[in-house]
């Protein structure tokens, strides 16, 4: 029988271990491992197949290792915190077990959502005959994978390629932040960064914005902001002949309103202040008053639209495609307790996962998503979860090109 | 010679310690007390003539009439917090000195903007013969003086009275509070208030609110909100026959959108939060991220507007006044160290004192300023510093009285 661990209990591991537990015959044996076990054990008491949980302590190499040359699984799933993908790729290499994450390695001290880190790793698995799958969430991961579908159905060349993430979801609170808030603070008050002809283009923070209809009526016409994303790292080199790659995100007025109020006052900063003689960074003590992202869950309602809007040539004509899931907040929550935006990056990480185990993707060495046949895993997304829409992308481009040509 | 004592080391101490300074010949010694003598010295630094330095806790009855007795001050300016205004009229009483004071008595535990607490020691300073003077900062304060400065010269019958308190100054920071954080926030989070028909009428916070085109052209059109103030209390009592009374202040858009925010997300809240396993009042923490307001002086340009509407009828026909005084912030800062929100405290305190001083306003009891002979401190308020103007009311009146009828 096959056997599992995942590594990390927040609300993506939530997400995973109910899906692989939903496919026994692939997964087989589930181990939960985070720092803290009793989260672990929380999520088990939820499912209804049998899930050993364990504490472990994922930036201690020599600590993983004992565990996976314990329990000896088939697949190391990482959706613990990105600061300990090199701690247990380490680990994976030494016991001799293939591995996968959803977001890219960084350093707490130097956070620039970057695979420089984690590529260099990819002789040592070559030589191990291991597989390494990097980025396997919805974005990065699903979104590779479109384009690289796309690349082999639609497109002789792709010329560019446009990545839109919605979260028209409503929790009803003035503002909360979708996950960590420390993660989800610095990503959106960070330079903009977009791909063009070669070499990459920086923008202020939310300097290129628009208002964008998105396919899906109850998703309608939101605000885009112009961000860097780490997918676009990757497929600059993946897909050949691609001159330009944009990542965008909604946010409401309200959201940036709050955001640019908390940075004004100086409450994001992680530079500690002097609060009655104790050093405390802002953004940490604001992380206490937030709401935890995890309450979230049950009072989200409304939908996910995340997708690529790509241009490019095939049989020597120009044309457009849009590729996109539009994933429902509380038929995520009922399926398994998150909702879509923990639901949308922990079911293709089960995807990804099932691909290795199956074969399709198993490839010794460091890969990325868009490396990989995307048909299998295409077949999955509808099968489990996470159905997507191909429509003509030439209105889409036109909404794009309007604001910014 | 004359002694005076002035207890606080803020923004409106130092005001009214370089403004009883020009005048050797009223104030005589004076003795500069806090809990900071540092901030004593600071400020005594900055003065070119000799200003005695200790440090006092004004929480402290005894120690407080010790000092009172080494010293035997003919007044004690209290410009300390209001927490500390019941402890200093105990110890004025018991040491026999006068007193005079900016801003109503509160408990930390039950804030509430009252005279309810100082009035009952009526009697205890009438049969000491001492004089107690409440409030005598610009509002409360001056407000009062103009209102009874009216009652004598302009009308047989005051029917409304609308205070409004213009800071049209501009420090340049996207959000700083005038004055304590803590006590600014927590003015503008309460209710509002106004008195009509013999009684007081609750709005919900910033509820009620208008644009409004001031007398001075430097100053222009702005968005005023009616909050409660605690002159309205004494006001009601003492001038016969007024109908309504209300409080206004101005706040930019920006101001209350930052406030609006840090609320939201429960910055402004006073009840701890466990951070890390301590409790930790957001508040608290709030504070010490804000610019500290006396960093604002040499910051701000521009100039406040404070004063009355009044409405009324004399020799049987109804007209209208607006007396008001125009300050700038950077000449207050010139010649006190201090911008204009601490200068039109701290002269009025001065004022007060000198009246007491020079006999004017000696009337054993607790006062309010109102009750007392307006003419001799409005013709201070032209000779030190706050000149004040009287136009014709009818057309602000009606700006009022458009949007509130």
């Amino acid at each position: 029988m096959k056997s599992t661990l995942i590594i990390g209990a927040g609300g993506v591991g939530r997400v995973v271990t109910h899906k692989c537990a939903q496919l026994p015959e692939t997964f087989g044996k589930i181990t939960l491992a985070s720092r803290t076990k009793s989260k672990c054990d929380c999520i088990a008491a939820e499912i209804d197949y049998p899930i050993d949980t364990v504490a472990i302590d994922a930036d201690d190499v020599a600590a993983t290792v004992a565990l996976l040359n314990q329990i000896k699984p088939d697949i190391l799933i990482n959706v613990a915190l990105p600061y300990q993908d090199l701690t247990l790729m380490e680990a994976c290499l030494e016991a001799g077990v293939d591995y996968l994450d959803t977001a890219n390695y960084e350093p707490k001290d130097d956070p620039r959502f970057s695979y420089e880190y984690q590529w260099p790793y990819h002789h040592r698995f070559v030589d191990a005959g291991l597989t390494a799958l990097l980025g396997s969430g919805f974005d990065p991961g699903v979104t590779n994978v479109f384009c690289a579908y796309a690349q082999k159905h639609f497109f002789d060349e792709i010329h560019t390629v446009d990545i839109i993430d919605a979260n028209a979801g409503d929790h009803g609170l003035p503002f909360a932040t979708n996950f960590n808030p420390e993660i989800n603070i610095r990503e959106i008050t960070a330079k903009g960064r977009y791909w063009q002809e070669g070499e990459w283009k920086e923008t202020e923070p939310l300097e290129i914005h628009q208002a964008f209809d998105f396919p899906h009526p109850e998703v309608g016409t939101k605000d885009i902001y112009l961000l860097y994303h780490e997918e676009m790292e990757s497929l600059c080199k993946n897909l050949n002949g691609v001159t330009r790659l944009r990542f965008w995100m909604t946010f409401s007025k309200n959201y940036i309103n709050h955001l640019t109020v908390l940075q004004n006052v100086g409450m994001t900063s992680i530079e500690p202040v002097d609060f009655q003689g104790q050093q405390i960074a802002p953004l940490e003590f604001l992380k206490s008053v937030l709401p935890d992202p995890a309450s979230l869950g049950p009072l989200t309602k409304g939908k996910t639209c995340i997708g690529c809007v790509i241009d490019g040539v095939k049989d020597g004509k120009r044309l457009q495609k849009y590729i996109y899931n539009v994933c429902d907040h509380q038929e995520a929550y009922a399926e398994t307790q998150s909702q879509a935006i923990s639901y949308t990056t922990g079911v293709p990480a089960m995807i990804g996962a099932k691909m290795i185990l199956d074969g399709h993707w198993k490839k010794p060495g460091v890969n990325n998503m868009e490396q990989n046949d995307p048909d299998p895993f295409m077949e999955a997304l509808n099968q489990y979860g996470l159905p997507w829409e191909v429509v003509d992308g030439a209105p889409f481009l036109e909404q794009l090109q309007k604001h910014n040509p």
